[in-house]
């Protein structure tokens, strides 16, 4: 508990990584991604499935570097998620070698760890302040799930996947992102403070769905953690695995309702 | 060899669909997709991968919905994508049920299968005659091929997937596709013929990689067809599996070369 916490505090630094936005965000997010798809293959590697880092790390060069030459391009985004696709695909061929999972576990990890992560860039390109959204829905869902459930859990929610929560802990975990989200919403964007209450409502089920996809994978890869970076918390996998699901759901919500 | 004929003859009237284009062509699109996702998971089935086809069905009909709505639309096109990997990411919650295998055979799918397909329609919203290309690489890539491995063929390309190609019919299926994408070019679009020979010469071997990809899959799933739908000529997925790899590189090349 005690490394929990200070290691927790080793955390706050990233913090004024996000206030700053721009270049060390990005840098960030490029640093998330690549130690994901590490801790991400190395899990799958536990399950006998061997993915290609190196398809995957040049597929986080070419997006960052498309991003740099043309942020915001879906067109582009949209060519390099077909050609990461097709090149994953090459690497099944030596099929004395390798399996149809390699390069599917390869092609998962392109879309799950990049691709998902990538949002977070693009909520700072878009409508740099929402960055908050993103963190505030991923780490209040968890914080209220963990006290409301601890406090009113009795119904399990899906025993057999992660036996500790509880429907109670769902919906206070919920509840409580929604109304951080408006509090959020009424004091730094009060324009659209009540936007703000359905982002964070559909933010926080999708946390809980990233929450519950990373367990779901460590439990079949038969892994605790992805990782030890961060003591304490596991890996960056198991500190972001809800944020991948936020940033792409507060981004849409930006970038097709909001605009 | 009369069966498959009478069977490719029996095609014919397909182009009269893609000479169409429009609604017919995206109808077309359409069936080829969820028959294409019903034979691609029918193969996972023959090696115990289960995925949703149920989540696939539901993403064409959403993709399809989008493009209705708001045709060209590549932001969105991204929202289905991260959405229909999201609802794929559930699939495995009921871990005594299901593996992540199944997940994530139900995402390369509808990348696969649903997403790469549909360039096919992109290519006739943006620039009709070149639906030609994509058939045209796709096609004479594979008959060069064949013929010229049958004359000169000595080498083999990889003789563990697909023990019956040569190098000598890559070079030949690639050089024949080039010749013929100038030609097409020459006659059709004569303001960019040799812009035909290049897109003529990376779609040609794409349409390999293409092949060799169906091929993978089938191998290890332990099928020699992935359907028989169609008499001495397989399923869908076997007749178009150089296409789902030529529709994104003639797509992206028109989108961001040409353009």
């Amino acid at each position: 508990m005690k490394t929990r916490v200070l290691s927790g505090l080793a955390m706050v630094p990233l913090l004024a990584l996000v206030y700053l936005g721009g270049y060390p965000l990005l840098a960030l997010c490029v640093i998330i991604a690549v130690i994901g798809i590490k801790e991400f293959y190395d899990g799958f590697n536990a399950m006998g499935i061997k993915p290609c880092h190196l398809i995957a790390y040049a597929s986080v060069f070419v997006l960052y570097l498309i991003n740099a030459a043309a942020p915001g391009n879906f067109q582009m985004i949209c060519a390099w998620l077909a050609g990461s696709i097709m090149i994953s695909s090459l690497y099944m061929f030596k099929t004395t070698e390798r399996t149809p999972a390699d390069a599917m576990a390869t092609m998962v990890g392109i879309i799950y760890v990049i691709f998902f992560s990538f949002h977070v860039v693009l909520v700072d390109q878009t409508y740099p302040v929402m960055i908050w959204m993103v963190l505030l829905t991923a780490f209040c869902t968890d914080i209220f799930a963990y006290f409301s459930g601890y406090f009113f859990g009795k119904h399990k929610l899906c025993p057999t996947l992660s036996p500790k929560k509880t429907i109670e802990g769902a919906v206070g975990g919920t509840l409580g992102t929604v109304i951080c989200s408006g509090i959020f919403g009424y004091f730094v964007v009060p324009e659209i403070w009540w936007q703000c209450l359905i982002m964070g409502f559909v933010a926080a089920i999708f946390s809980q769905f990233g929450d519950l996809t990373a367990s779901a994978y460590k439990r079949k890869m038969g892994i605790k953690d992805y990782g030890n970076l961060i003591p304490g918390h596991g890996g960056i996998m198991d500190r972001f695995d809800s944020v991948l699901f936020t940033a792409p759901v507060i981004y849409y919500y930006i970038a097709l309702v909001l605009n």
